[in-house]
């Protein structure tokens, strides 16, 4: 059955699985000392502008918000996220299985305001009691968010002035980067990389059959990371299957070639979905679509096409996601668009 | 200078060290294993009318709080909490220390009410992600509250029933136990024990140098306790300092004789206060006065008197706290009085 | 450079490569919930003869163990190892992050005697004092071991009797499960399945770009594993990538067929270092083998082949690893042979 | 009965009772800010002769080294001590439950030697797999160790060279530290502040009912010192009960006075028992006793005199502990001396 129900329903970019082929019986050596990682990291920072960047290749992104978080983390403090945020809520407590609270703001649309952000730190800090409560210590946000919004760049630069302000990183999580990039015209990998101290872009779900690329911008890689890393569980043997596939997305402008097509994608799927008359839970630029649909539609629609629920209503209706990806066709939409 | 800051400003109630004093020189053993730890044991066994229940002494309130919930938790479990609970805010992140997340719910008066419980539980395990999230696996609530309020019998009992229905432990944490039951007529320590699977009688801030005496109530203290209690730090070489203190504090009912004279000292307090115009910022039945100060007000007091600062507002006006305990004395509500 | 420096230097076996392509671009559920996974865990219970076991694919030896070993283990338990096993020494700690003690024992070549694994556990319980000890809680082993030497049947079951003696589960770390079993006449699948209560059957290192299959051999899954698995960061969003490999793997004994090529080019190896008069460290009758060099040996074989370190000695002589995998050739042997 | 089981039989010396009692209905902040934990602080740091000094008084000692070390630790590190170490053995797990290994090394009579931990160094940072193990990250020793044994001076020194030369914190386990110097001639209080970077000053052994004084020897507090105390649940509301018991100690060189009646005692019984041609397991200079008794003899004496076993071997001989403490009598020596 035909499916929006999540951008990794697919494999990975032919191109990407090129790489692997091309490269399968290569003897080369493990744990990230071959030459497709070192390629990929060094790409990846010529993308980002960003000379002095440290690359670590990872597999999946709530390993790497895990590690990311409790490398960076004296073991007193906690991480401030939107409280709607990915760390928040759907990593089953991976954060906190670190020891480390997950320090929960409130949010607009799934953004964590500069403002509320200052609020808290001042109210924390001019608290007698603080010394009881969990310090911050680091700001983790996701981009696109989990409902598919975006920040534009003076809120991130508002957001990265008050982390900085209070010295603490800004980590921003790119799962679907290439997505929020493609679809934001004035956002730049490099604005990224100037503003945030660390950030991963996410291949899962943007062409790759796995792996993250973590950028710490300004050679802020903890002590002993490799370590970390292994310790977490998270360091692969053959981390060659992600530095190909890195390598391979970000050769020839791969990664955003295919992150804009995936934007083409959920354009058309939000313009149909309107003219069908759909109503949208809000207003998401990206690939993720939030859409309200009544008991009859969703009961109708699910028999023959694949979405997640978000939310559920007692009188049946409901909010569902539709996803676009580099792997959605035109012909996809064409089915889609007989069945709404 | 005189305070009211907090109900541990003094050590220990006179009949307490006296028998910290007579006991001294006996030579008993180590970790728990002496008459008197065994007899406070029976003590409270007795007054919770609970014959199957375990006691565990243990010496400090978020120490009691994270030996206990870590040990009733499975590792991808967490602990549902109101989101003023202690656990929540002023423990340093104790809890997510040992790996949990604390599920904060919202409350009324740093109540948590049965229904927003259930809704809250409904709707999680309908989550066709709820996979992906922490598992409840635990109730946390406290009496008296944060805020000095308590939980009717019907209120507690709906929140047994909710806790049973889903196969989850009600812990309450009763670090000031006797003043709530001093301050509510229809509420027993058996009542606790009955409705409770573990809760613990607070001795730190009722009338000992410290200890906190955690009640399993069925024969439900987790295997190998004292092996946890001696890994989370928690273990006496010289458990007997808490187990002569609980064995004096359960003998003639001092416990609650005690407790009863902090609420008289508390409504007469109440009484002052409201007299002279003060107002409140929640009607709180315990020992824990929540006031409303001006910043006049504040300023002129603060030089006179302690009290602690629960919430400063932009415009120098603050909530504070004025706490009696087991050892307020009317020559010291008397001086209050004159300063009001 | 030639290299026969680990048994993870190439990408995978061309079938799995090719079944990696073939199902590229079809639509499937994330987390495991498709049919490659689900064919991998069937063709997986029936190579073990094991109708009850539950088979679930992680990706990487130290986040398996990890995952496994604390979701077995009670908070105040340990897990017993050889002193030489992988976590007792080269798993950056992955086992003490998640909170529990490694418990080493000593062993002879890599393996633990069930001799020492019983007296080690009489004593313990002996001991007045071993309520403040950390508690056993399982036995880990590793078959092959480090050291490429293998339990035989007798051994293993000896080592399980003593486990279910003391009811203990008993887990073997299979990372190269493969080449033990093509090694060894008198020991099947079946049989470490009827032996173990929980073993993985290693991808990665035998024919997989990456992927462990972790077998609970009688319906002994941990509750809510899957949220545990997320928990730990080990969670694949495209879990098809590793059950498209198994289930290839697993297709016309591939696993089995390419273990035994492995063996056959390790003994072809032995025989000619034995012949050309190189000693050996033990006797390894599996892919890794033990050489002794002298400094004159290592500094001129360096040069032209890789191999690993395993002990460097003062005087400038060494152990060193080579190993042999499904990936090895004749042609490299040869190439090899005139290096010698 | 009669009992030399350990040095924690009794309460508290009848100076700090008394403190205790003087000091009862003073009303003092919580948490430590009070004036006999600031005095308890300024009298150590003037016997340490260390004035940059920081003192921070926590309850147990398991609980101290649980948060010393994880203070002091960044995660991927682990602490190296002796295998007979009492983090190693005795305490639970308490290390490994914050996620750090104890990466246990030989020792001779309890002694962690300084060429044993160069060595150990060595090795470890010339292996070219050190990444994948836990990097070792400060050394822990105990004095008396938990043999009863004593590290020299010169010893002392060069274990402390050692570390400082990798750039590792060294931290001492003073548990009986009082003992230890009272035995030790040519050892002061000075020589181990100059010599370590953190140790602690027991209490609960040496006079107290509860209390242990950990010293930073150089402004070396780790950052919300304070917080991570209240994050392992080692922060007392009461701290003064603490600082009370350690103004005392500290007051008119309680300390060292009572400290050194415990090694008169222990002399006496040492004699005592050589005359009566009793055995020792090894030779040691302070209040520990470790005694070889016949299955007869042991039989003989447990029926009147309490002691602990430390060792039983099969045929019913054991290595048992005697040992004395400051509340030893002369009185009670006396009768011991009849029962041998």
């Amino acid at each position: 059955m035909l499916s929006f129900a999540c951008d990794y329903l697919e494999g990975a970019h032919e191109k990407v699985l090129q790489r692997l082929t091309e490269t399968n019986r290569e003897q080369l050596p493990g744990y990230g000392d071959d030459i497709y990682c070192q390629r990929a990291a060094e790409k990846i920072r010529t993308a980002c502008q960003c000379e002095n960047a440290d690359v670590h290749l990872l597999v999946g992104g709530t390993q790497t918000n895990q590690v990311v978080i409790d490398s960076l983390l004296a073991g007193y403090q906690g991480v401030i996220a939107a409280d709607t945020g990915h760390i928040s809520v759907h990593e089953a407590g991976a954060i906190e299985f670190t020891g480390h609270k997950v320090l929960a703001l409130p949010q607009t649309d799934g953004k964590l305001a500069a403002e509320t952000l200052q609020n808290y730190l001042k109210t924390f800090w001019a608290d007698e009691s603080c010394e009881h409560m969990v310090i911050p210590g680091m700001v983790y946000i996701s981009y696109p968010t989990e409902y598919g919004t975006l920040y534009n760049k003076a809120e991130l630069q508002a957001l990265s002035d008050v982390c900085h302000a209070y010295h603490m990183p800004l980590y921003l999580d790119g799962a679907r980067l290439g997505y929020g990039l493609a679809a934001q015209e004035d956002m730049t990998l490099a604005d990224i990389a100037a503003l945030c101290d660390v950030f991963y872009i996410g291949g899962t779900k943007v062409g790759a059959l796995c792996g993250e690329a973590v950028v710490f911008t300004h050679g802020n890689t903890p002590p002993h990371f490799l370590t970390s890393i292994k310790q977490h569980g998270a360091l692969l043997a053959k981390r060659r299957l992600v530095g190909v596939q890195f390598d391979a997305l970000f050769t020839d402008d791969l990664y955003m070639e295919i992150s804009r097509h995936a934007i083409q994608m959920a354009r058309r799927l939000k313009t149909m979905l309107r003219e069908k008359g759909y109503g949208f839970f809000l207003d998401s630029p990206t690939n993720q679509q939030f859409v309200i649909l009544t008991r009859e539609q969703k009961e109708r629609l699910e028999k023959a096409v694949g979405f997640s629920v978000w939310a559920l209503h007692p009188d049946g209706s409901a909010v569902v996601r539709f996803a676009t990806s580099w792997a959605t066709t035109d012909e996809q939409l064409d089915m889609l668009e007989k069945m709404l």
